[in-house]
């Protein structure tokens, strides 16, 4: 056994036994224990902070949700399962899990309902703007990339951000309301509660784990399951180093302290498997307000690389992880206007070969660059990355400038994706795909839908969607 | 426990006992086998194949060795041990294991003597042209980028692909002649015997091991320890989804029928972590002959995304990982000439606006990016790429003409370069960085020193020199 497993054959000297143990109080760990508590099980959540919220409670509270939800339909707006699933399945990545995604798009409608039925207000209104995090207290909100090239085409978009009712960072308001669900239900919360290890028999069966609390161990038996909800590994620096390296390079982590990936490796040292632990979420919010998206986002050789219009974590994907994470955002004159986040400005210059010079960029390079896209958006086209029409128009109204979009400059938000390797009720699985009797994992913990292209939302989304199919698994177990 | 960790605490009837059991017999099991003979212990191999050899008797052959060997000198090459590791922490991606790189740069004139002294037959020649695979028996190669930006200006370069004797293809002669030593070492080996599970004790040390043989079961003990060198997980498709989807769309795996990840699966079980699962080596082997060089490839946007005199396996890197695998070499008729790898010529035109429309490349785009490139290398410079001038030359000859090089018509050969986690000794670390007791792997299995960023013969090279190395360990132990 590694230093995290423990022998669960011997006699172990339990200090407590419940039905379902969870670990982690963010989102995913509330919902599962809600629904552990709701279907009868005797559930108690370890958190290892001196209170609940975790990662969740610092988010900006935004939930993917559609396929209709009261909150859609409120608003005026047609979505359809059909819609939301081929929007996920085109949009997350090169290798969608499609029965979580489908799961995930069938229930949609009833976990935003379950949602509210926790406690959790949605205003029924729409924030048209900035996507991700309304600075109003509107519910719904565009949070992803349904717009834009080439998603526009594959399903018919509609706005899928469920946000809690409170202006700026909902985040805080929904880990409130949900922990104090929590506080409301049977099942109990102990702070300060660290799990150190999980006793495993020799069949792999987990049976409970080892806590510290204020120096002190306690070991608590879980009759029925084990749900590791503790989060990513965005706080890890070795873990990173390993498995993204290039996150190191953001200059701001999304995260809580406990996001240094422990619970995915008591599960790795149970004998679990682990997916897609290259796959970050990297938002780089330069497009906001929304006119800047008529500004061009170049890359070290002056080059475009990315449709500007499209949602902001995937232009924080394109820059970080396929263009070194170097790049300038080239407005003109008669588009400037100061960016929300705070960004320095890298260059002007009165022609494009004096902003060209400015920002060191090869000589004659984005000169090349602006002269073709002025060129096509003089006649509202973009056939080179298919930007919208509506925010193309020629960038042509000296003096130009550029936004600094590099990785110590601009603000790049990165969490991690990857994660323990899971089912769709949360089993966490072996490398052969055979799960490990009594180990269940949610959120951020594990390779959730998103596995690269994300949408805002989608890790509240899927933590609490699948921590509850989680805790319904190991109640039924 | 999982299906392939048997419990080692009970009464296991063991059929055989040996010192050190060593998983496959590819150029790191021979050296793992070779090692520990050597030092005493006594040594099984299994090989799942009627024989030996692996996906290493498939490979060129090539071993990145330097820092001075017999060989270099004997070509009239300087090298030091300092070039070579500048080199390879330059170029061998964003997370280089400094120790492994350090200790392999330190080994690398005194291994290439033991390669020798196994019988390896290296012809004292230099051959100048292609890298990686010489059609010729000559032993000395470039064999990586070592000439090109930006590296020629970090390290002094050297070419370090040594090759065995014999033309063409060098992977063959090497294993005949690695089985051989074997074979005449007092190291037994065993084919026809795939191994199906570890046995693992309460404390977490590996005893032996269960092998399928023509349906029967051999229970093997392992006084030492247990090697996997059963190579990378190319073959696996459901595991290549899960790390390196990207590959998927390859047309060529360099894999034996073994390489489907099974040493790496009961590493993980055993509860081994795994890093760098996503890194692939991914050559396109355009720019063979050299001449090639002086063509420009080009994305989906017209753009061009690299230095092209950069080492094929780069090439293959940047194409495929951040361009879609969509590209094509464009040329003109004064360097036309024919590939040495078929490929598909994607289009002709008399100008570039008409090859830009044979190639339905958005309009203006590549006309832009030849008259910038044009306008650089009439001066006989590239500030956008920095091709070394020897390879660039305007390319204003029509007709102009462009061989198609995106996945599913050009040859992108792919192979898997992460996997299980190893310190320099060979040993399997928990995601703790703890070793597991009697748990050794090198080769494949296991990430290397090129994770991301690959030369030829790294491989091989790391392969042969880690197993030697956790064979040492294991004798130890």
């Amino acid at each position: 056994m590694t230093s995290t497993i423990r022998d669960a054959n011997g006699a172990v000297q339990w200090h407590e036994e419940v039905d379902v143990l969870v670990l982690g109080l963010g989102a995913a760990g509330a919902a599962a224990a809600l629904e552990a508590s709701a279907l009868g099980a005797e559930t108690l959540v370890l958190e290892r902070a001196s209170g609940g919220g975790g990662t969740s409670a610092m988010s900006g509270g935004v939930i993917y949700l559609g396929g209709g939800t009261a909150l859609q339909k409120a608003c005026g707006f047609e979505d359809s399962e059909e819609d939301m699933y081929r929007y996920l399945m085109a949009s997350t990545g090169l290798a969608p899990d499609q029965t979580k995604i489908s799961l995930y798009c069938e229930g949609s409608v009833d976990h935003y309902d379950w949602l509210c039925a926790q406690g959790v207000p949605f205003k029924q209104t729409f924030y048209h703007g900035t996507s991700g995090e309304p600075p109003t207290d509107d519910g719904l909100v565009w949070s992803g990339a349904e717009n834009a090239h080439p998603f526009k085409d594959i399903a018919r978009p509609a706005p899928r951000g469920h946000v809690p009712q409170v202006e700026h960072q909902g985040g805080p308001l929904l880990m409130q309301k949900l922990c104090a669900a929590v506080e409301a239900s049977p099942a109990r919360i102990a702070t300060d509660h660290r799990c150190t290890a999980l006793y495993q028999d020799h069949q792999g069966r987990i049976h409970g784990v080892a806590a510290e609390s204020f120096g002190e161990e306690r070991r608590i038996r879980a009759r029925q399951g084990v749900v590791i909800t503790t989060g990513g590994f965005v706080l890890n620096d070795d873990m990173l180093l390993k498995h993204a390296p290039l996150a190191l390079r953001c200059g701001m982590r999304v995260a809580a302290t406990g996001d240094d990936g422990s619970g995915i490796r008591l599960g790795i040292a149970a004998g679990g498997a682990t997916i897609h632990m290259d796959s970050v979420s990297v938002s780089l919010p330069i497009t906001q307000p929304w006119g800047l998206k008529r500004g061009i986002l170049v890359n070290q050789q002056g080059q475009r690389f990315v449709n500007e219009d499209t949602y902001y974590g995937r232009l924080g994907e394109a820059a970080l992880l396929h263009n070194d994470g170097r790049s300038y955002m080239v407005v003109d004159h008669g588009i400037f206007e100061k960016p929300e986040y705070m960004e320095e400005i890298a260059g002007v210059g009165e022609t494009p070969e004096e902003l060209e010079r400015a920002l060191a960029l090869p000589e004659g390079s984005l000169r090349a660059t602006l002269e073709l896209y002025n060129h096509h958006a003089a006649q509202g086209s973009d056939p080179v990355f298919h930007k919208t029409a509506e925010y193309l128009e020629p960038l042509d109204r000296p003096p130009y400038g550029a936004f600094d979009c590099t990785t110590d400059k601009a603000l790049y938000a990165v969490f991690t994706l990857g994660g323990l390797h899971t089912d769709s009720d949360g089993r966490v699985l072996d490398p052969e795909g055979d799960p490990i009797p009594g180990l269940y994992a949610a959120g951020r913990s594990t390779s959730g839908i998103a596995v690269g292209g994300y949408s805002s939302g989608l890790s509240l989304g899927d933590g609490t969607f699948f921590g509850r199919r989680a805790a319904r698994a190991a109640t039924r177990a």
